[in-house]
């Protein structure tokens, strides 16, 4: 009997997609559906993967001089309204709270579904001279957009994130800033989430609402379709001009400031199951998993193999986030259920193991044993190794999908044929009209992604229009 | 000049201590106010003493093996109602969303106040056996509760806190828990905050809407008022038959769960605040201070000042949370501001002090400075020495305070005179009707604190009807 079939079965991912990742995040415990429609309910494993992405990205932002501020989760209307783009991009998917206790609100407060006003409001009052400059505030929080249609992680009414707000004295500072905080992204999920990007700039049509500018790193799913995973915004002084937030500089002249904003979600963690997971469940990377080595004792009824089992645990719980299973289950339903969970590593423990001095290790991304020698440190180092390999494998193989499945089209009805048969990304030449960019959306329900910072030259002319183009886009379907 | 005349002044403490309490909450920048009326902005300062406490407090929680979680933001109204006591207890201070975009909602949603009703709705669904059993979840968010007058810290609209929902087995876990949860936010105060606590139990009256017995620890500020400063609740299965939560235990009978919930809040700022503080602002205890070391150079244009100003800052970061004042401001000045902000130690070095091969330490508490030599690791010693010196001295005159401000009365007409002299802690014996608690509310407005585990017999009889009486309650007045 293969294992697999001891937990529950999940959906072939070949067959539905869509069904098999509903089917992981629930089996995986990740995450359960709530009573708020549009909610979930984040499980402690869930809620682990999250925890570790917020540690090591909050690491990366305090140490590049960036300060965590928290600032309140209603946004009075008057304030929403300040930025014409703004409000225009975001009142429709607002919740709004018209009620306290038993009394009518003379004003309604949204739901912060970015909180952009708030950060500008504040700065408004606090910013006044260039000493006061940079301010690099983030914050931690829950924000809500009204969705019509959910799914777990990927669009969810409210969601965790991360958003930054700066202010600086130039415009050069803050476009900076947006550079910078995109690479500060990109190497965490490159480093982290073993996810391999493609970094570019929106185009006018896909920026955020309110921006100058829109940077971004898209994703590739299993599937071949785009998961947009993190933003980062230049805003120049327009949000200044409408909040009227100036400093004095060091000529004694008023000057508006120049802003940036930037934000990374729970999205992510859809990313992760839907780049890594396979048949038989979640696949995690080692550098998020909560659980990287988990200790299964085998015939743990024989004598002293539970006690061994569970030195092993103390042992690698030095160098590794180890967990040992000691629950009655049979060891082959705990082998599945751990793959389901994605644990980069088991480590099998059993009565012949402790006789030959060794223990079997298993990689969860390639299904391969090896027995590892209990002298010196040898398990140590191999528990090490083994971790950079599953992270090495699991980007590279990430890496050469991305490869795969990204063609060069030179007709929309060329990319209309690829996406339908062979979903992924498509390189094609842009004139920069956005009339091309709505008829790749209404003919072919495709999207820009970015504009990719690597520029490549595919053709000489718009895929679209057939009228000179310098610029090549990478065109998808997007979650 | 004295040095506290380089920074605006703040309020005396002694004349008006509500208006110092707002002056150092924003002179020490740790809060702002908001355009959301009753929220607050967590400045950078304010909000990394709350991540301290979060560090610590998330440790203790693990360590005992508490997992996190994330529940939705909002309650459908329908659930909010399924405990009787509960929506009573809430109802009327809730804000209601009532629109998503431009629809309004076939079903109201309350932001949530607490989130016990959606624990339990989860727990009903993901509860079965005895095998499922503990379900030890916490989380780290924020709730709101639509209040009419509020206080930075003290009482605001939204505040964010860490909410425990646990589910047992038996009516005995579940009593063990919220001791046990009380012992490790008792243990973090006092380790942590400095601040000495009173434990004990809610009388009925001041329980938590909904539970079987609520715990407390109760603090005193520098004015003798009371701040309630985290709570556990025992819940017994009063939750579990409203929302229907069993499990089938070890002889397949069906049996209700027992339950607890427990909560800390920024509020304990504002203890931190108010215990601590002096009429230079802010004294942060060394545990949850964002800078327990500040480096600041004396006559910094002379040569090499700087240099070992930073040398010095560098060597201590090993050891303390240590930072550098290298702003263009006077030395008087950054004194001045850097004891608004509590910091705990101030380090001052100058040319005449590099000459010796020392630098000088200033307490904040105490202001005492002392040279120390450079050699050696006699600076980590003093330093390491100092800080623990400090958290030593500020419990210490927080619990002679406590002491000397609680005094034993015999008569409902004495309590009134006492705290309306002499504010502080009164130490009365009840007899534990509800209409002498009421009687002490409408005619001294003062409020049962707790009735605390380690009882004392202050008199026979209760102090409001002369009854025969062997409860000893604390009373006072509280923010």
């Amino acid at each position: 009997m293969p294992k697999n079939k001891l937990v529950e079965n999940i959906t072939d991912m070949d067959q539905d997609f869509a069904q098999w990742y509903t089917d992981v995040v629930r089996k995986a415990e990740l995450a359960e559906y709530s009573e708020t429609g549009g909610c979930i309910i984040f499980k402690p494993y869930g809620y682990a993967i999250w925890e570790l992405i917020q540690q090591y990205l909050d690491g990366d932002l305090k140490g590049t001089g960036h300060e965590n501020v928290y600032m309140p989760l209603l946004i009075p209307e008057n304030l929403l309204q300040m930025e014409k783009d703004h409000i225009d991009g975001f009142a429709p998917e607002v919740a709004w709270v018209t009620h306290g206790g038993s009394e009518e609100l003379t004003e309604r407060f949204c739901i912060r579904p970015t909180s952009e006003v708030l950060f500008c409001s504040h700065y408004s009052n606090v910013v006044q001279s260039w000493r006061d400059l940079p301010k690099l505030y983030n914050q931690w929080g829950n924000v809500m957009r009204w969705e019509k249609t959910t799914r777990p992680f990927l669009r969810t009414r409210e969601f965790l994130w991360q958003e930054g707000h700066t202010a600086h004295a130039t415009a050069e500072e803050s476009l900076a800033e947006a550079l910078q905080i995109l690479d500060i992204y990109c190497n965490m999920v490159e480093k982290m989430l073993a996810i391999p990007v493609i970094k570019g700039q929106k185009t006018e049509r896909e920026k955020f609402a309110g921006a100058l500018a829109t940077y971004t790193f898209e994703t590739m799913m299993h599937d071949g379709k785009a998961l947009q995973s993190g933003t980062t915004h230049d805003f120049g002084d327009k949000f200044a001009k409408a909040f009227d937030i100036k400093y004095l500089d060091k000529e004694n002249k008023l000057q508006y400031v120049h802003q940036s904003s930037w934000g990374v979600s729970t999205r992510l963690i859809g990313a992760i199951i839907m780049v890594h997971g396979d048949n038989n469940g979640l696949v995690l990377p080692p550098g998020i998993a909560p659980t990287q080595v988990i200790v299964i004792p085998v015939a743990s009824h024989k004598p002293g193999v539970t006690e061994k089992a569970e030195e092993l645990r103390a042992r690698l719980g030095k160098i590794a986030r180890t967990k040992i299973d000691l629950s009655d289950k049979s060891p082959g339903w705990k082998f599945a259920e751990h793959e389901m969970k994605g644990v980069p590593i088991r480590l099998e423990i059993g009565p012949k193991d402790i006789e030959n001095g060794q223990c079997v290790i298993a990689r969860r991304d390639t299904g391969e044993k090896i027995a590892v020698s209990l002298e010196g440190d040898a398990l140590e180092v191999a528990i090490a190794e083994t971790l950079k390999a599953i992270h090495d494998n699991l980007f590279t193989k990430a890496q050469e999908r991305l490869k795969e499945k990204t063609f060069a089209v030179h007709s929309l009805q060329e990319l209309k044929t690829t996406l339908d048969t062979t979903p992924g990304f498509i390189k094609a030449m842009w004139c920069g009209a956005d009339e091309c960019e709505v008829k790749v959306k209404d003919q072919a329900t495709a999207t820009s992604r970015c504009i990719p910072f690597d520029q490549e030259k595919v053709g000489e002319v718009c895929f679209v229009c057939g009228k000179p183009a310098d610029t090549m886009v990478v065109w998808g379907r997007a979650y």
